[in-house]
């Protein structure tokens, strides 16, 4: 059984304790939160602690906090030559402390305090400077997760940025969509059946293949109807991502 | 028994013969097509024919073809007085002729060739000119789908630029996601769960309440060393949809 122990008390630290708890291969062994309560609904068997000095000998600490806090956390640690690992998509390895050994463990996906996710489709990205401790990670992510991919620092920005587009920006674009609808007396339910639609397409046809609309096809007319109806800030982003699509188009 | 025949041989014609054919209260009875082969899997009953003067009564033609010919279509129909619906997004209900009773039966979808898509889940936006007639496009309708909406022109025209900022927009950004992921050799399956559950969460909650990233919690430094890392179009569109999550986030 690989020891595990948890420090933080957002949704990241949440949803891995949920995760962990059904696993057979690993053992969560404590959480640790600043916090008097956590917010988090503990198994039986699981300790709270908020001193770190109660923090008991474990493989593997993940540190899921904040981005700002995890160097000032990962230095107050008392033991030395432990692996710890932070979750953040954006900071580098080496925020861990030099007194331990570094590692990330990722997870890729966009969590809420009251939404069940499925942990086994969420990809876990992880980073380690050792051999030996990539692949106790490895295992580590293989107990809760079907999709574990080996992403450096490096690949880890650039996927984070990539993931801003992908959700980030999306949503913005499924909120845009919603004031149209609104500011014309329609239900934004009535696109939402093309939402997921739109989403779940990419999982059989590459999103240059999936493209469509007046953009992709070049058609003049109806673009310039669409950038007359609208105004502002929704013209303007109207006219960039119709241009890209164009500009994309060509390149094929 | 409502009797319908079908003008087109596009995407949209097909799922329609499809969704028709399975359904008790309406009968599709001719499929027009000026090709010889309309490459539609037509069940046995329903004849196809390739000349306007073969169409035999029915209750309503629909007309489903590229938004460019339905006047011209329209304009060419032997008879008078009929009830005649065309299916376009974008095109208003006086695109069809004055001979016969206008109408409009939009299903709000993405349609691909070799893509099934369950019917039941599309809306249907539908407009006639006279009560009656909306009262039979609303049973033909929910015939074939358990969304149905009343959608005038001019909402359906807000509507048609809602859906792509919905859908084609969307999926340009999955495209921008995909190159950073291939730019940075990472495969992009590892963004597919993010994109399906981004999709999904609009279904519980507000695209405003669903919203998060740096640019949501106006962490500059992220958007900082984001906008580092872009180049071209895509740093214009990330700058672009930053500033627009910002100025949402300040009007709550």
């Amino acid at each position: 059984m690989i020891k595990v122990s948890i420090i933080g008390s957002g949704n990241v630290a949440g949803h891995l304790v949920q995760a962990f708890a059904k696993s057979d291969s690993v053992e969560l062994i404590q959480l640790f939160s600043r916090k008097k309560d956590a917010g988090i609904t503990l198994p039986e068997n699981i300790s709270l602690v908020h001193d770190f000095a109660a923090l008991e000998e474990a493989d593997l600490y993940i540190i899921a906090v904040t981005d700002g806090v995890i160097a000032e956390i990962s230095g107050e640690l008392p033991f030395k030559n432990r692996l710890i690992a932070h979750t953040s998509g954006t900071m580098p390895l080496e925020t861990i402390g030099d007194d331990n050994r570094k590692a990330v463990f990722y997870p890729l996906q966009t969590f809420s305090k009251n939404k069940a996710v499925d942990f086994r489709e969420i990809p876990i990205c992880i980073e380690a400077q050792f051999a030996a401790d990539f692949q106790l990670l490895e295992r580590t992510a293989r107990a809760i997760s079907d999709k574990t991919y080996a992403i450096n620092s490096d690949q880890r920005k650039a996927l984070h940025v990539a993931a801003v587009f992908a959700n980030n920006f999306t949503n913005h674009l499924y909120q845009i969509a919603d004031e149209i609808c609104r500011e014309n007396q329609m239900p934004f339910d009535i696109l939402k059946p093309l939402i997921v639609e739109t989403a779940s397409k990419i999982l059989q046809l590459s999103p240059s293949e999936a493209q469509t609309g007046p953009a992709k096809r070049n058609d003049s007319k109806t673009i310039a109807a669409h950038e007359a109806f609208l105004s502002d800030y929704k013209k303007d982003i109207y006219h960039i991502l119709t241009e890209s699509i164009q500009q994309h188009g060509k390149k094929l």
